[in-house]
């Protein structure tokens, strides 16, 4: 192992050797055949992740990229959207809107909660929404919302599902066809295990129905002209291509072992996570009913301020997590468990914050800790 | 040598070793201390390359990318504006003004030649434009415009001048503060030795001035928020940590060469293909007073499809140069001279596209096209 920190925080995270390997050979020409084949590959590969026949498009930006582009094609300005604000990603769906001017009308939960269905019915049912913009996973608070139960309600208001799934594709199940959902957005940086820049929008038939009507002014991000492209093996304009051979690595590396294996890892990775943080007497932040499998938040212990945990772990173990972000600064701490990451992964970071927490005079067991991991294992 | 093929194209680029090394290394937290540190590395490290003083803003998407913040920003829908359609690129910015609302003229020049002050001070007059957008260089064409002498024009008729130099940055001199240029855009993977996949915007202070009162929507490409979190060495949006980890190696060897060394080697590279295409009894596409020191257009011989050679220099070769695009598909081929490339290069290149001519059938002196080298730089 190198000096590098191991990256416990939601992204960026950890990369596999031949994802490094791959960003580290001569760029490639975005007009060749070699590269038309990659893209094939990449889009074709991503498919399973989003649970979709749907095209999957491939653009050359952050995830924020694909959150405005997965907007701002199906939309116009005047239009009257609800955005599910759960957390700092849902609240940025709506901004994106309003900045292209949607009418926004916020669903807002209280931090560490999920939207229900019954509370998206209730507003929709005043509203007759054109859209519902929602994240499956906030980073933010840890929670991870029922995007089914919530797309099936906005449907039945007659409304456009636009989902950010930045941080959950590829660690989380998504079914976007079953689902019915008509816009997903994801990026490279969290469990799809490449650097950030890259980002993917999934995009139903419906919603290319919507794009033919849509008024929101796009050029980067106009996905009409990304879809043209992708049927001659291009992009629009000039990708990072040395992202797409790689990310060309981590698809195979998801099919070599195997798409629900990825999920049953997080999955345990989530659950291991929450029973060590319960076993040193902490609490979780978020409902456990919509706990999430990426990333879990945890409420500090009385009078210890998280930058303090945050900076110890860091200082002390080489391993980042993160502390909270706006109102919860302070507050919480957060460990992402996503991505080129694994149980030992997990036992060494909650090593490094029971021992941390030991030093900052909070009593805890580090023993119970890692016994609650090995009880999760033994009970899958 | 590897098999990778070498790339005279006009973008993306060959890339330095020390380039390849660090995108390759682990991502870093794109909230610490070591990216803000990277970060103002990396800017200030461009702002020779703009000759400006001004902030200079790194986003991560493909240059495109750039050519929208540096518009979206600074104007308003049904604001007329005049863009100078050189070539694709200039149409490209015209394109993006028209996509977001402003009431877009067109200076369309020949294909090959430059727009000229009289041209522009004639439509100005007429139009009171509130900014005038142009390329400096022009890839599809191999021209090379006199920002300083347009922008002069542009500014004494009361215009913000919009700038695109995705291709000429860090090749060719770009003097924004001395020639009073408001916005100028550009992007890593031309002279910048870089993969696709970052983008730049420098913003004098009359542009920022603008930006106050300008309405056309924009969210991703929003430039203050890049401005205002740059000034806390962050990002507003998780930018691509590796490509900026790489781009300060960037900054780091062009100071070790030094810019006029650099500019220096662009303009011999620039030389030398011109007089060896000539000595190959071919005719330059450009008008030789607006050549391009970083790409060269070269005529087909008459019956020749200029695919065929790009062919036979891509198969016997290993080298990319590239066709003509749109309306100049087949009848030009055009040599990237830009970035990680030396007279070697050139020499290397010149060898193959006239050994392709011969096998093509096309009859033409080899020693001829290499002597003219070599007196471009006895001459120099």
């Amino acid at each position: 192992m190198s000096s590098e920190p191991l990256l416990m925080i939601p992204g960026p995270t950890n990369l596999p050797e031949p994802v490094r390997e791959a960003l580290s050979q001569p760029s490639i020409y975005h007009r060749g055949s070699q590269f038309a084949q990659l893209l094939e590959v990449c889009s074709k590969g991503l498919k399973p992740l989003f649970g979709t026949e749907s095209d999957v498009l491939i653009l050359t930006s952050s995830s924020t990229g694909a959150m405005e582009a997965g907007i701002v094609n199906f939309l116009s300005p005047g239009d009257r959207v609800i955005a599910i604000n759960s957390g700092k990603f849902g609240e940025r769906l709506g901004e994106i809107a309003s900045a292209f001017g949607a009418e926004v009308s916020w669903l807002t939960v209280e931090p560490g909660r999920a939207a229900t269905p019954d509370m998206l019915d209730a507003l929709a049912g005043d509203l007759s929404p054109v859209a519902v913009l929602l994240a499956q996973n906030e980073t933010s608070t840890g929670v991870c919302q029922d995007v089914a139960a919530l797309t099936q309600v906005a449907a039945s208001h007659g409304a456009l599902v636009l989902v950010d799934a930045v941080s959950s594709l590829g660690g989380i199940p998504f079914e976007m066809d079953s689902w019915a959902v008509d816009v997903v957005m994801s990026g490279s940086q969290k469990a799809l295990m490449l650097p950030p820049g890259l980002a993917f929008v999934a995009v139903s038939e419906r919603a290319w129905q919507a794009a033919e009507h849509a008024q929101m002014p796009r050029y980067y991000f106009d996905l009409r002209a990304a879809h043209n492209s992708a049927e001659k093996g291009q992009t629009p304009y000039t990708p990072n291509v040395n992202m797409i051979v790689a990310l060309a690595e981590v698809v195979a590396l998801i099919q070599a072992e195997g798409l629900p294996n990825v999920y049953r890892r997080h999955h345990q990775m989530g659950e291991a996570t929450r029973a060590a943080m319960q076993a040193l007497g902490l609490a979780l932040f978020a409902d456990p009913e919509y706990a999430s499998d990426v990333v879990t938040a945890v409420q500090s212990p009385e009078g210890l301020d998280s930058a303090q945990l945050v900076d110890q772990v860091r200082d002390e173990h080489n391993i980042l997590i993160s502390g909270g972000q706006s109102e919860l600064k302070g507050k919480i701490f957060r460990i992402g468990h996503l991505g080129y990451a694994g149980l030992s992964d997990i036992r060494r970071t909650v090593k490094a914050v029971a021992a941390s927490l030991a030093r900052l005079g909070y009593q805890c067991s580090m023993d119970a800790a890692l016994q609650a991991i090995e009880e999760v294992i033994a009970n899958d």
